[in-house]
């Protein structure tokens, strides 16, 4: 398991708890990292002060290495909020990546739902198994080094989420899973595969919607409170699509 | 309970299960209705087709009568992700007000957290719970009929909201209640109540940070790719701070 | 001539000049109303007071009759100042409309620059030279019935902006009649014709660029400042693009 | 006089007329740069092609030493907006700064209106001066080493914009130097002034509007349509009054 570390300047460090711990104002102890029910602060051999707390999975989000483009804490904070999802949801997400939403979802979903995660790349999939690890989080999701665009072998599906450069190509193969009221998401960096991922739905899909999702953060002291001078202007647009009506389905009346 | 129903045109509506449905477009029999285990296209007496499903708690949200101002979804979304709740976690809240962010809260905790919701004005609470118990949550909120300035009865909490009009009022009296890397967050509409908010807290809390949250839809056609022409431009600051020093603690080392 | 008239509650109103003036408090005589000079408070027949200024072009355009979609003062503030355009400019216009930006770049380019403003529609015309005459700004306006796809007549053109459904159609002919240095502007609301028009600029445009202006406005009171609820989302997108070749023309060195 | 000079990889730089230019792909000759009338491509002594164009004021503003804050083109282009100035306006500024915003003023008023800029630091409005010079547009503006705080020797005014750390001082001063329907602007980095400045105006000024300006650019390529990734998120708040009344003028009627 990881630990938070906080210096007295507020920086940051997600740390290993399986050894000491060398920082620049000296060395903490492994028997004190390892106590695991401790949180607060904590002295070096040379008793400079840090403090020690459980990460968020957006505090490891944050920190942890990211070898390929994440869907970031602001855009899988919606796509959870807006689908509806909670403890005991089956969610299909593709591709895994480096795990950026597959941690939120596992969070989610725990603990009796599941998280089933699909990527091709297998050195993406040990990247996220290693993140899900350390979050404490890898029980509840099961990664699977599978190709989404031959379809899913899961079903009753309330939410399937994709993050693929090609996401109409997967539509078809995920429709027959998903629950009747579920969620199809895809998130793209560009106008193009969102607007082809619309295009592609067929009428089974109903209540679709595109947004994006922009977070501006302030600076508030005494002397002046005004936004923060730079903020991220873009990451991806966000499409919900709902099954809502299936041809294949009998109606009842 | 509550089912979603849609025409054909994408109209929602929230209905109750209990009796027959009188539609623009005919009836529709509360046997069909009650069937609970049934999402999926429907007839009324006149053949007219509908879907039903289980409303997430958003669309409840979207069309519950709301007699205050509520935190939306896009809000508390941000909320329940960046400070890391889930399944298990213990929430206060106050004020309850109709309980926009409670039912968000409530489906984020269950099953074994617990959401503790202060409000001092009784109508609320009651207006809260019929809105709770319509959703299936009521069992995980304990509404409390009392003044949070007085100071919350729980204790080892791991995230504290407040929607008050005064929310420095409540820091001192919440300080104690919080785990240690907990999360304290205010919510309010103008800058004036966030500044105030964050100059009163302590410095037992640390990784102070507001930030407001703009969501922005898109109409997506063959034809054309646009925004839409109007968006809310504003609801509330959120304030985030985190408990990370306690002098009244003893430190280890 | 125009006046604008505001009431005690800051209603606006644009006012002819050559009638007496029946308010809701009353009549204003058109002596009055006439006296050029004057800007100030004035009173009806029963002493209700109003105030009379000169209409600023913003004012103008707020409450012209818009019988067509127009590009609002935001955009074409920022067309104009980046664009580098003032006093004695050339300015090319395709489609006039109504004439919600012909009033601006007429304003800039007064009392010795031109603006040519091309439309097909003669019914736009009309409105776009009533509107025009209405705050004096017609003697610096050429308006063309004439298809911009056929090519402009004039040159050495320091600006050609284009407001038309299918912009990419214009540019080869417009190209010879910029000078070089000056600007190509297209506005257009969708991400479409956007698209295409930049992808269809030849090598002889460079620094092109696309944006989007958004206007946020806020409440300010001794009680509390914050945005205001609602904002427009989106108009259209601006692409600049700076005529800094041409491969017909021979090269000094 | 200064004329932009593009390297074929669109690099801009602002470039002095009177000497010799050793660029890294050689030296343009004097001559060469001196032809005031010539815009388009030219060659170093080692073939290596560049452009040449006259500047924008915004080119020279993006590439200007900035020894201080600036108000920047996309703000001080919806100041002109809104306050409809052109040609012949006469408008009062405080401070100068390095003259950001007096550039754009004075391109504005240009060639029969003026700009009085007033500033208590001798080196901002050398600096100043110098900016002024090297577009040609110091004869348009009066530079004024005197104390805004004190009052402005000029009346008449269509507008005054204060970029000032207590603009609420000036407003009384201000006051009597507008014309009627004039605008008073005043652009602050921080919601705190910008609050103080709104409550401090007599009712002589109404039609008051706060706004904050974004402008968000895009990517399009053949491949992918997209917002940029980063964005300025804040510059300042625009504050705009307009002078309505005033109770020391007799009224008519």
């Amino acid at each position: 398991m990881k630990k938070l570390l906080l210096d007295s300047r507020g920086r940051k460090q997600i740390v290993d708890t399986g050894k000491d711990l060398h920082t620049h104002g000296g060395v903490i102890s492994k028997k004190d990292l390892e106590d695991m029910a401790y949180s607060g602060p904590i002295r070096t051999h040379k008793g400079v002060r840090f403090f020690v707390a459980n990460p968020t999975i957006v505090d490891y989000i944050e920190k942890m290495e990211k070898r390929a483009q994440i869907i970031y804490p602001k855009d899988s904070a919606l796509i959870i909020a807006f689908t509806g999802i909670g403890s005991g949801s089956r969610v299909l997400e593709a591709g895994t990546g480096v795990a950026g939403l597959t941690l939120m979802l596992a969070n989610t979903v725990r603990p009796e739902g599941r998280v089933f995660s699909y990527d091709t790349r297998s050195e993406h999939l040990e990247e996220a198994k290693k993140h899900l690890r350390e979050m404490g989080l890898e029980k509840y999701v099961e990664l699977k080094n599978s190709d989404i665009y031959n379809g899913p072998e899961e079903n009753n599906l309330d939410l399937a989420v994709l993050d693929l450069p090609e996401p109409w190509r997967a539509i078809d193969k995920i429709l027959p899973s998903l629950k009747f009221g579920g969620y199809l998401v895809s998130y793209s960096p560009s106008i193009e595969q969102t607007k082809r991922f619309v295009l592609s739905l067929p009428s089974s899909f109903q209540e679709i919607k595109t947004i994006e999702v922009l977070v501006r953060s302030w600076e508030i002291s005494r002397e002046r409170c005004r936004p923060n001078t730079r903020m991220i202007a873009h990451t991806g647009f966000i499409t919900f699509a709902r099954k809502l009506e299936n041809a294949r389905e009998s109606e009842r009346k």
